[in-house]
């Protein structure tokens, strides 16, 4: 592809344009470094400033993310929710492959948590922590705490694809609501290695306890909020 | 007040209901420091153990918050948002006290954010930010860019509370709706100042577009997440 400077369209808006295709065509994907203003200076002749122009545009329109000291790349594109959607759904909105990663499946007493789960402290409530992600790349680190009884033998199904599914599916239960906390909180070393992050970062923490009929489970999330922004309509009377 | 070794109610039981009461009464007030493991040890001649599963429950209960090497303190509680809400009336929800604090008041074009306002590149648009506080302690710095067109002569108004009062009861419009999302930072120097804090920490980032009818507008708001934290309900068809 060349640019063509005689061309009344601007230069950077060009550039611009040439980026936008590629990420559309997914010679780019989410994630993707994107080449270097130097390396684009380079290939096109042309000066620092204008393509600092274009990358300029393309981050304020949120097709990339700059970061300092390590480049830009491809966003990963914001996932807006009408209402409450599950992982799965958020990432198939916006055209990208859901993948999950069982990273551990536990069996404990309720304790602490009986009060919130509406079961005894002694009642056997499973712990299962997976790392989901998006298009390959980790997102999220999710872990669900879901009372035994609720869901018997649920140890025996795939959890590697969406909870929401399984519980439809396999156990007639629809989740219909949730109340959904928000908070940061800086990543740990075991979120660094689930996350495959190079270094520490503030990430977005997800409670929520959701209700579906006979159920009430707990999810706490880690989200990778640099890339991958939750948004939620609200209303009010 | 004296804890009865000999009752039947155990030690940290009751050493907890004090912290409690305290809190209740206000003796001990939200962000306030909880006085010492050692300090509690000396005082009521109680081993270690006992304060530690007083704090624990304490803290599990969300009643108070431990950092590591700080110590603890007392909660900001936790407000829960059943729709859209004003800073100002999440904070009444709790029985606590705003404050605003204006930090500057600028007349800017509307530029890259023109397309999100609906307005023209070239629209005054009004950039205005705050420190809003909760019993004096500062929880959020926030930044409005809203339209010079649809609020004329905001400048002359007091900016010290509520936004959404302002909106309503001097320019008729009342906020229905935002598409609001989360996602977390780490604090700058600017708002490490700004929010007192004494070191970097993660923030929680809520970028909100509000909607109004002939108004829309955009909100940036930083918010100390580890005590306010902000939780929403949602639900599905």
């Amino acid at each position: 592809m060349l640019l063509d400077k005689k061309s009344p369209i601007p230069v950077y808006f060009q550039l611009k344009n040439f980026i936008k295709e590629d990420i559309e065509r997914r010679k780019l994907k989410p994630g993707d470094p994107i080449p270097s203003e130097r390396e684009y200076c380079e290939k096109y002749k042309i000066s620092r400033m204008t393509v600092r122009q274009a990358l300029k545009e393309l981050e304020t329109e949120g097709i990339i993310v700059r970061e300092r000291g390590r480049g830009s790349f491809v966003a990963i594109p914001r996932i807006e929710q009408e209402d409450l959607m599950s992982f799965t759904e958020m990432v198939r909105a916006r055209g990208m492959k859901p993948e999950t990663e069982m990273v551990e499946f536990l069996k404990i007493p309720a304790g602490n948590l009986s009060t919130m789960l509406d079961v005894k402290a002694q009642d056997s409530v499973f712990k299962i922590t997976r790392v989901r992600k998006a298009d390959g790349i980790p997102v999220a680190l999710e872990t669900v705490y879901i009372p035994e009884e609720s869901v018997p033998h649920l140890e025996k199904k795939d959890l590697t694809g969406s909870l929401y599914n399984i519980l439809r599916e396999e156990y007639g239960m629809e989740v219909r609501g949730s109340k959904t906390s928000f908070s940061a909180a800086m990543s740990t070393p075991f979120l660094e290695e689930q996350l495959k992050l190079e270094e520490p970062m503030p990430l977005l923490k997800v409670e929520s306890v959701n209700f579906a009929a006979g159920l009430t489970y707990y999810e706490l999330s880690y989200y990778r909020s640099d890339q991958f922004k939750i948004t939620v309509n609200l209303s009010r009377g």
